[in-house]
């Protein structure tokens, strides 16, 4: 089990010179060039990251990160933590949306329980339980220190692991009734912006609650004074063990050198404590999906991130994800298929 | 073989109260109200367009038209007709752009050649040809009023065909060096928009040249003065046979009730002219990207299409519509496998 700081250390700059070389080629293809814009970006992206000429996107996994929220007693969500439980249950059995979705992409799903509030979960949930929820950020730190490093390291040890039987490319999710709240409160605080700007509705919260919910980051914010500088600090007193884990799994990602697959507002928050913690993570992370959830365009204009898809989705379980496992697909495709002028019979014109 | 008018006779309104029924069945869905964006909209338009509870979308048929223009010799292109052979025969080989794409997806693809100015066309490609390519449309029409609407034939028989093969839904591609120019002729007579405000680069023209490929459209909007009022005079005037061709398939799509995406600028130059002929038609497309040729835009707000993908693209081929085929697998998952709340367990909370 490769500890926290070994893994950090262990992240490599993707390769820019790969990466300009890949383009290259690409624009050496049977196309006008730059006629398959983003497309030919990423599939630049995915030899520069997975450094070889065909890169390889056919087994890939969709992360669902579970865990419980103890600021749930603060009347900032509509349903309960039980919601989680049975979710992540549901979802092992293919009931839930991202199931349709993961379907679709032909990805794996894993469910993994980082601290979901029950003891009696079914096998098919990956235990690496960290603890029965976070604790109320109003009254103190949701976690310690320590737990958030091994939340992180949860995401990062499933993401070896997955490598390890094959995936190549994973994708970020996650299920935990009250998630917006800390995600809201770790965007206050790295973005400098006050809580009722990255504050929103979540699942259906109605708008006349959304004052109080902001005022509930406000408040946890003050009482744990957590430092902008240090995104562990952060991540400890007003995160989630959930959102850690999907940090976790896109440090892992940049560390076995795989693009990992951003989701919507919580994954993207997920990002952006990821990217404070290594910036070379950045350059493996694949944006997809702009959120209809307040905060959402802020935390990805911190990343620099353009998501292409525009859905109309606020469900969260990856879902946004799960479409641009298909894009990674088509960009694939098209590095690896494609002829150049040349071959295309060209140079007989 | 059905006759044009016997087919635009023939399509139905797409039922508004099975969609309303389809909508409060996915509002009763295992997720938050609405919290599927356009992917609940999808799901619930297919059931609607299908006439069936659980819509299929496994088999699904891209169509590329393939059609030369005339209009080349008036120097509006930075290649030349043989191109537009190379490339069909490139595609039944697996070896384009749009082929990475539909790889991807899963689906068909069928290169239809509805006006190719070549006779030497191998086999694979579907031989529907009309004429040897438009003439060009500054000295007279582009083609007759009759080889329009041959055209237009071409693509309803191809479309009835293949859900006869047991297609369920079709994308909608072109090859035809040149075509960008007739596309803003047809948009500038149907939106009344001067020439230069629909006319851009296409495939990589150079920027100083396009304000001389406006004016080409200019001189064919002056010379045939075609009739806004009657679309397939303006197809036939100033268009082209693989423009009608995709026309043709949306039609189609919309007599035996299966939905037809559409791509990017052409594909929605056709739309707006099938939408012409037939308003009813309107509801049985869907929109996949926002390409980047100028007028592109301008055709989709026409269309009131809000296309969700932004991917870049301006290749053309239907490589846009072919991502919009999995977001459609994606809907019909959703629609098919998710359960009620009930069912998901929260009845007993």
């Amino acid at each position: 089990m490769k500890k926290f700081e070994e893994v950090i250390k262990s992240i490599e700059k993707v390769d820019e010179d790969l990466l300009a070389r890949a383009k290259r080629r690409i624009d050496g293809l049977n196309k006008p060039v730059g006629s398959l814009g983003m497309v030919e970006d990423l599939a630049a992206r995915l030899v520069a990251i997975q450094k070889t000429k065909f890169p390889d996107t056919s087994k890939k996994t969709m992360f669902v990160m579970g865990g419980d929220h103890g600021i749930v007693e603060e009347n900032v969500a509509m349903t309960t933590k039980e919601t989680t439980r049975i979710q992540c249950i549901n979802m092992t059995k293919g009931l839930t949306g991202v199931c349709a979705f993961v379907k679709a992409a032909g990805a794996d799903l894993k469910v993994v329980d980082v601290g979901i509030d029950y003891d009696d979960l079914p096998i098919e949930i990956v235990n690496k339980k960290v603890k029965m929820g976070t604790d109320n950020f109003t009254k103190g730190p949701a976690m310690t220190r320590n737990e958030a490093i091994q939340a992180l390291e949860a995401g990062i040890h499933v993401t070896i692991e997955a490598y390890e039987n094959g995936s190549r490319v994973f994708g970020t999710g996650e299920m935990g009734i009250g998630n917006t709240t800390p995600s809201s409160a770790i965007l206050s605080v790295l973005s400098g912006l006050d809580p009722d700007e990255v504050t929103g509705i979540g699942a259906n919260l109605p708008q006349e609650r959304v004052k109080h919910k902001a005022n509930v980051v406000r408040k946890g914010i003050e009482i744990n004074q957590p430092n902008p500088e240090d995104p562990i600090d952060v991540l400890s007193k007003v995160g989630g063990l959930e959102i850690a884990g999907m940090a976790g799994v896109m440090i892992g990602g940049a560390y076995v050198g795989a693009p990992v697959i951003v989701d919507g507002f919580i994954s993207t928050v997920s990002a952006l404590v990821a990217c404070r913690i290594e910036p070379k993570v950045r350059e493996y992370l694949i944006p997809s999906h702009a959120s209809m959830e307040k905060g959402a365009r802020i935390a990805s204009e911190l990343l620099e991130f353009q998501p292409p898809l525009n859905l109309g989705l606020r469900l969260g379980e990856g879902t946004g994800a799960s479409v641009m496992f298909h894009v990674l697909d088509v960009a694939a495709n098209m590095n690896n298929d494609m002829v150049s002028f040349e071959e295309a019979g060209f140079d007989k014109l």
